[in-house]
This record gives structure tokens, C-alpha cells and sequence, in this order.
């Protein structure tokens, strides 16, 4: 198959997804629900992250959260052990990514009417799923300290598509040559506009300023529905 | 695009690939290379790894090493820096993944008659660098402590092709809840036959071990072109 071939593939699987994604869009801010997808390379602990904040959180914030994964319902299970009210898994089968189509199929069946924060939290996959638009308000990308500090400049587009980039670990900073300022300086090169959260769900250190972050612009979200 | 059209279309760029990875293959096994694809997710430490093989075993294994990246020739970079005698590049710019074309087209401009181990570093990425046979020996999945522990279990593609497991950062273990002994028991619930080696890059420990295997296992390849 040609390189031209290949590409027109691409954009007509993308622009179907982007079709499906604005319908999704469409119905979660006609709710005023803040939508959230969340990013990752596997193990950054985006899931510790959901449990972290059902565990603080769940009484002060209505929260619905889609859980994807290649393969099992681990995260899922996770989750609903966390305390969480509305859990749904998605088992891609061997997908790299989450698309509009499989996360639409999932809202369709939940009642969304007393939801304020839907996140949904994608595969472990710092490539592909920057591709996806899912229907959500913003991509926000996890980084762990333990990774390198390089990350934001190895994989530029989802940096670039993100609003939001949380730091976490940094319990561990000092065990490698993970320089915090220099993740900051790599992931604003890359997205100038990018909000930087740095925190550790093990310690709890830091989270009050995403959880107020949180609260802050879901009920921006939800006002912007009123209006 | 109907989901027939889509799977015949991912069958046909397969097996484009796996006929471009033959070739590769047989060349190499021709020349007594081994070839080791590494894989792992972004900062479990492939770089780090090579960086490490470089310094200890740089004059007694005649290496050559392709690093792969989405973007930015950072590792090929750090590579050359630690004494890499032959380190070339691949820059996907965008792709998940390596493949056999990519290889093959740097291969191609390389002298391999004084290689004795040729390592090809993939993108960060646990699900698609899985179906993209490059020409190699075998696939090597690197898993670091500080990601969780059902790795396996959640991207058992990976873990099924591949033929070794390194667990990294070992120096790490105890500020997580990750337990070596589970991620042994889930890896080789995918994969009875994994090789599983423990080890730091940054302390050194279990490296001898690895390095003794490495030593063995291209002795072998050379010995059976000799046949």
C-alpha cells in the first residue's frame, strides 16, 4: 500500500472519529459536565491519581469516570473499590488508544443527569492517543518522576493537545536525574499555555491545588451552561 | 470504514512488514547477529539501559544500536555520548512504532561485518511496537518498579512476544506497592517461557547476570552461521 493511500485512511478513520466526538461534546456541556482525558505512558499512575481523588473528593464532587484499558478491568475494579459511584471499564482488545465511538457507546448507557466531573482515563500510551479527540473539555497529561525528564520533547503532540500537565512522584525526586525545572522548561517549550501541577498521590503533597484547580473549573463549566 | 475494511487493510500493512522483516532477518542471521528489539513504555529506562551495556561491556561486545523516537534524536544522542560505536537514529515523527522498513532503510547504509549484537531501541510504548516484527532475534521488554506491578496482565501482547524481561530499577523497590514477585508470577501467567532478569541500571546490581546471558546468547547466533 502507498504512503498516499495509508494517509487517506488515516484522515477518514480521524474525521469520522471527530464527528462523533463533537456529538459527545455537545451532549456533556449541554449538562454542564466538565470532561477530562486523561493521559499517560503506562505506570505514571493515572489510576492511583482517580483513587487519590475519590478517596478526598468523592463527597465534595459528583464524578463519573470511564476506565480504558488493552486488556482486563483492573483500573476499573480499582476504582470502584476507591468508593466510585459511577465506574464504567473499556477493554480495548488490543487497541492502542480509546476512540469517540467506543466512549460514546458507554455514556449512552449512564445517567449523566447528577455527574459534575466525567474523566476518562485512557490506555497507557504517550503516542496515539494524542490523536483521538474523546469529546472532552481538555486532555490533561500525567508525568511521573521517574520517567525522564525528556518526555514532553519526545512525544510533542500530546504535550502540544494537552491543557494540563500534573507531575507526579515527586515523593521520588532525588532517586534520578529527573530535574523537575527542566520538565517545566521542556513542556512549555513544546505548549506555552500548559497549567503544571506537581504532586504525590503516596504522600498527598501538592494535591490541594489541582483539587481547588478541580472544583474551580468544573463549576466554570457548569455556569457556562446557565448562561 | 466498516471494521472488515479496517482489519483487511491492518492485515495487508502487516504483512508487507513481516516480508520486509524476513529479509532483514535472514541478512542478519547470515552476518551471526543477534538482534534484540527493545520495548518498553516512555522512562522505563531503554536508553539507560544501553547507556549502561555501553560502559561495561563496550570492548567486549562488539555492538551496534538503532534508537528509535517519536521525535527528537535525544537517545541516539546520549548513545553516541556514552561510546557507542555505531548508533544511528530512526525519528518516527508521529508513528507508535517502529518497522521493518524504517530498519531496514538504515541497515542498509551500515557495515555490520564487525557487529556482533545489533540492539534496535523502539518508541516508549507498550501496545503497537507488539505487531511490528523488525527482523530480530527476539523482543525484550523492559518494566521498571516504579510502574505497577499487573503490566503484564494489562499489555499481554507485549509480554507474550517477547522473549526476555528485564525488570529495571530495583533500587527503587519499597517506595511503591510494587511487588517483584507478583509481576514474575503475572508475566509468566502470559508467558511460561520469559526469561526474567532483575536489575539497576543506576546501582549496577543483577547486571552481571544479564550481561552473562547477552555474552552467551550471541555466541550462540555466531556459532549457528558457522553450522
Amino acid at each position: 500500500m502507498s504512503m498516499s493511500e495509508k494517509i487517506k485512511i488515516e484522515k477518514k478513520v480521524l474525521s469520522e472519529n471527530d464527528r462523533l466526538a463533537g456529538e459527545i461534546r455537545a451532549k456533556l456541556t449541554a449538562g454542564g459536565i466538565l470532561a477530562l482525558n486523561l493521559v499517560s505512558s503506562p505506570g505514571s499512575g493515572k489510576t492511583s491519581l482517580l483513587e487519590r481523588i475519590l478517596k478526598d473528593m468523592g463527597d465534595k464532587l459528583r464524578m463519573a469516570l470511564v476506565a480504558g484499558d488493552v486488556q482486563t478491568e483492573n483500573d476499573a475494579e480499582r476504582l470502584a473499590r476507591a468508593g466510585g459511584r459511577v465506574v464504567r471499564p473499556i477493554v480495548t482488545g488490543g487497541a492502542c488508544h480509546l476512540d469517540a465511538r467506543m466512549v460514546g457507546r458507554v455514556l449512552e448507557k449512564l445517567d449523566l443527569s447528577d455527574t459534575e466531573v466525567l474523566v476518562i482515563e485512557n490506555v497507557g500510551n504517550l503516542v496515539c492517543p494524542s490523536s483521538y479527540d474523546l469529546g472532552e473539555d481538555m486532555k490533561v497529561v500525567l508525568i511521573s518522576t521517574t520517567e525522564g525528564d525528556d518526555k514532553p520533547l519526545k512525544y510533542p503532540s500530546m504535550f502540544r493537545r494537552s491543557s494540563v500537565m500534573i507531575i507526579n512522584k515527586i515523593d521520588l525526586l532525588g532517586h534520578s536525574d529527573f530535574d523537575i525545572n527542566r520538565v517545566r522548561e521542556n513542556a512549555r517549550t513544546i505548549n506555552a499555555d500548559l497549567e503544571i501541577f506537581e504532586l504525590s498521590c503516596r504522600t498527598g503533597e501538592g494535591l490541594d491545588a489541582w483539587y481547588a484547580w478541580l472544583i474551580d473549573t468544573a463549576a466554570k463549566k457548569r455556569k457556562d451552561r446557565n448562561r
